[in-house]
C-alpha cells in the first residue's frame, strides 16, 4: 500500500526528534511498502524566518518572502533524508517543486493547481523513501510559492490523493481529535473514528489540529486521514466517509469558540431582499458570517442576528454604517459559540431539545441557535460557556 | 557596465548587515547600472548545518548534504532581495540552478561546467539587480550540487566570465590583499595592484582572502577582480593582468606557509627515472607535493627532498614504504615556507641573492630552496620563520 505520511513542525524540532522520526518511517517502510513523508520546517524556523523578514518592514516583497520561507522545508527534509540514510534506509528528499506540486502564483497563499506525480513514482519505483518539502509549491512560471498556514497538511493530502493512496497519516504532538478541548474538559476522549463531514464542523470551531482545506480535500479524493502523535504509539484518530464507520453516534464531539463576535440589526424595516442586502454588503468587504437568526417581522420591522470573527467586528460595524432603514446596530464579543457535532443526528429527533433541556438545568442563557444537518450551536455569554461545554459533554455521554 | 559583487558570510551576518550591504548595492547600482550580486550564507550558516548533519554521523549522504548547505544561500539571497525592495530597489533572488549555474555530478565540490545567462539577462533588462545564491548549481540529471570551499567566489567570478562582466567585486570583512600577513608583521601594507599569477603564488602561499581557484578563472576570462571591505569605503586591492599594471614592483608580497613538511629521501640509487617513480606514487595517492630538490648524485646515490602538506605527511610516509633501493627516509613537520613573490622578477637578477643575503645576516638558516619565474621560496625552521618573514619584508621596502 502506498501510504503519505507528515510529521509536523514540533515533530520535527531538532535532530534527536528528526532521529525518531526516522524510526518511525523505517518501520512504516517495512509495513506499507511504498512511503512518502511530507515534512514542516523544523520548530519554530517559519517564524525565525518571519522575524528575520520583519526586520526589514512589515510587508515583504511577496515573492522572496516565499523563497525564504520555502527553505525551512528544505532543510528539514534533507536532514530527515540524511537521517533515514545514515540508518541504512535509501530516501531522498525534493522540493515542492521537484515533487511536482504545481500550484497558481498567488505567493504566501497559493493554492494546488495539479501534481505531476512521475518523479515521485521513479523513486518509489526504486525503493526510495521520498522526503518531500511541505508547504510549497512551483508556480505555472516557475516560481517558488507557499501554501499559507496548515500547508504541510495540504501538502501531504494533495500528494495523497494524486497518488492514489490508501492513507495518509499526519502526525502532530497530540494523540488525535477529542470530543472536546481536554484542556477545558479533563475527561474529553479521544475519538477513534469520525466523518470528514464531523471533522469539518468540530475544526471550524476551533479544534485546531487539522485545517478545513486539507479536510475538505481528503473527503474529494475520499482518502483516509489519520491524526496521531508523532511521540507516542498511540492509535489516533481515523477520519474517513461516513459509510465507512460502522458505529455511529449521534454526537460525536462539542467544540468551544470564543473568537465571535454578535452583531444585532435592530428594527430593520423587512422588507424582500433586505437579508441579501445586508450579508452582500458584508460579503463584499470580505467579512465571514456564521451563525445568522432573523427574527419573525412585527410591524413590519425585524431584527437580524449573526456572529462575526472578532477580528472583523470593527470592519463590520463599518460596512453597515451605510445601511437604510434600520433602528439601530448592536454588538457583543463576550459571547462564545458551542457547537454540538454528529452524524447521528440525521437519523436521531430530539437532539436539539436535549441541548437545551441540559442548559436549562445549569440555568445558562441561550443568546442564539443555529442548526445544520448535523450540528447544533448555540450562542451563549463567555462567562458560561464552559460550564455550558462541559455541561453538554457530560449530557451526550462523551466523558472518559 | 556589469559588475558582479559578491558578499561573504560575515558581510552578511545578520539583518543590520545585510541591510548595509542592500544600501552599498543599491549606491553601486547607481554607478554600473546592471548589477548582479552574489551572496553567501549568513554568517555560520553553513557550519551550523554540517553540525546539524554531523548529529546523524560523519559522513552524511552526499546527495542530501548539497541540498541542506544549499538552503544557507537560498536564504541569504531572500533576505537581501527583501532588504533591497523594502528600499524601493527591484530585486530578485535566484537559486544557483535558476541561474542557469549547470555543474558536474560531484556533490559537495561540483565544477562549473557551463552558466546558462538567459534568465539572468532577461532580469537585468528589467531593471532588477540579479541576487544569485553563491555556492551551488546544479547538475546534467536536475540535482542541487554545491561547489565547495570558496565556492561563492567562484559563483561570482564564473558569472562575471559568462556575464562578460567589466569588474567582479570581492566583499569581505578584510580590506585586501596585503604585503603579508598584517597579524604577523603589523607594517605589512595593503596591495592596491596585483597581477593573477602573483595573487595565485600569494594564495596558494597562505594569503586565504581568496582561493586560487577564484583567481584561475577570472584570470582566464581576463575579469578584473577587486577584493575590498564591505564594512568601510576603502578602496581594496585590485587583482588584473600583469600587461595592465603600470608600475610592476619587483617583489609585491611574502607569503609563509607553516602548514608544510619535509621529506627527504636518502641515499636513493641514482637511476633514470628514480623522479618520476617517487613522485608517480605520491600522486597516485593523490598527495600533493609542493617543492622539490634534488641533490646531484655522489657515488651513484641521491638524496631526494620534498615538501608535502602536513595532514598528507602519514599518507606521504606510508606510499613510500613501498620504495626500493633506497637508504632511509627523513620527516621533519617544525618547518615554514616563506615565498617572495613579484612579477618585477622576470626583469630583474639578484633577487635570490638578496633574499639569502638577508636571511643570513639573521643567521637564518635555508633548508631548502626552490624559484619559479616570479616566486623565490625558502623553507626555515618553523622558529625562526617569523623573523625571516619579517627580515624579508623589511628587505624588500614593503614596511609601511
Amino acid at each position: 500500500m502506498l501510504v503519505v505520511q507528515k510529521f509536523g513542525g514540533t515533530s520535527m524540532g531538532g535532530c534527536a526528534r528528526i532521529e525518531a522520526v526516522a524510526r518511525r518511517v523505517i518501520e512504516s517502510k517495512k509495513l506499507y511498502e511504498d512511503l512518502v513523508v511530507v515534512v514542516s520546517a523544523m520548530g519554530d524556523t517559519t517564524d525565525d524566518f518571519l522575524n528575520l523578514a520583519h526586520y526589514f518592514g512589515a510587508r515583504s516583497n511577496q515573492r522572496e518572502l516565499d523563497r525564504l520561507l520555502s527553505s525551512g522545508e528544505q532543510i528539514s527534509s534533507a536532514l530527515l533524508a540524511i537521517a533515514l540514510e545514515s540508518m541504512g534506509q535509501k530516501a531522498c528528499s525534493l522540493s515542492g517543486s521537484e515533487a511536482g506540486i504545481l500550484t497558481d502564483a498567488r505567493y504566501t497563499k497559493a493554492q494546488i493547481l495539479d501534481i505531476d506525480t512521475a518523479k515521485i513514482k521513479e523513486l518509489l519505483a526504486q525503493n526510495f523513501v521520498v522526503v518531500v518539502a511541505g508547504f510549497q509549491g512551483i508556480s505555472p512560471s516557475g516560481e517558488i510559492t507557499t501554501l499559507g498556514r496548515g500547508g504541510s497538511d495540504l501538502s501531504a493530502v494533495a500528494l495523497a490523493g494524486a497518488l492514489h493512496a490508501g492513507l495518509c497519516e499526519i502526525y502532530t504532538d497530540v494523540d488525535g481529535i477529542y470530543t472536546t478541548d481536554p484542556r477545558i474538559v479533563p475527561r474529553a476522549r479521544k475519538i477513534d473514528e469520525i466523518s470528514y463531514e464531523e471533522m469539518l464542523e468540530l475544526a471550524s470551531m476551533g479544534a485546531k489540529v487539522l485545517f478545513n482545506r486539507s479536510v475538505e480535500l481528503a473527503k474529494k479524493y475520499n482518502i483516509p486521514l489519520v491524526t496521531r502523535n508523532s511521540f507516542n504509539s498511540t492509535e489516533g484518530t481515523r477520519i474517513t466517509s461516513e459509510e465507512k464507520i460502522l458505529e455511529k453516534p449521534i454526537v460525536s464531539g462539542i467544540a468551544l469558540d470564543t473568537d465571535q463576535a454578535r452583531v444585532n440589526i435592530v428594527d430593520a424595516l423587512d422588507y424582500p431582499g433586505i437579508a441579501g442586502e445586508v450579508f452582500g454588503l458584508l460579503a463584499g468587504a470580505g467579512i465571514n458570517i456564521d451563525l445568522i437568526v432573523q427574527t419573525v417581522a412585527r410591524n413590519g420591522k425585524t431584527d437580524i442576528n449573526f456572529t462575526v470573527p472578532k477580528g472583523d467586528l470593527e470592519a463590520c460595524l463599518h460596512v453597515l454604517k451605510n445601511l437604510q432603514n434600520i433602528g439601530s446596530i448592536e454588538h457583543d464579543d463576550k459571547i462564545a459559540k458551542v457547537s454540538v457535532v454528529g452524524v447521528g443526528m440525521r437519523s436521531h429527533s430530539g437532539i436539539a431539545s436535549a441541548v437545551f433541556n441540559a442548559l436549562a438545568k445549569e440555568n445558562i442563557n441561550i443568546l442564539m441557535i443555529g442548526t445544520s444537518e448535523i450540528k447544533i450551536s448555540v450562542v451563549v455569554e463567555v462567562g458560561v460557556a464552559e460550564l455550558a461545554l462541559k455541561t453538554l459533554h457530560t449530557a451526550f455521554k462523551l466523558d472518559l
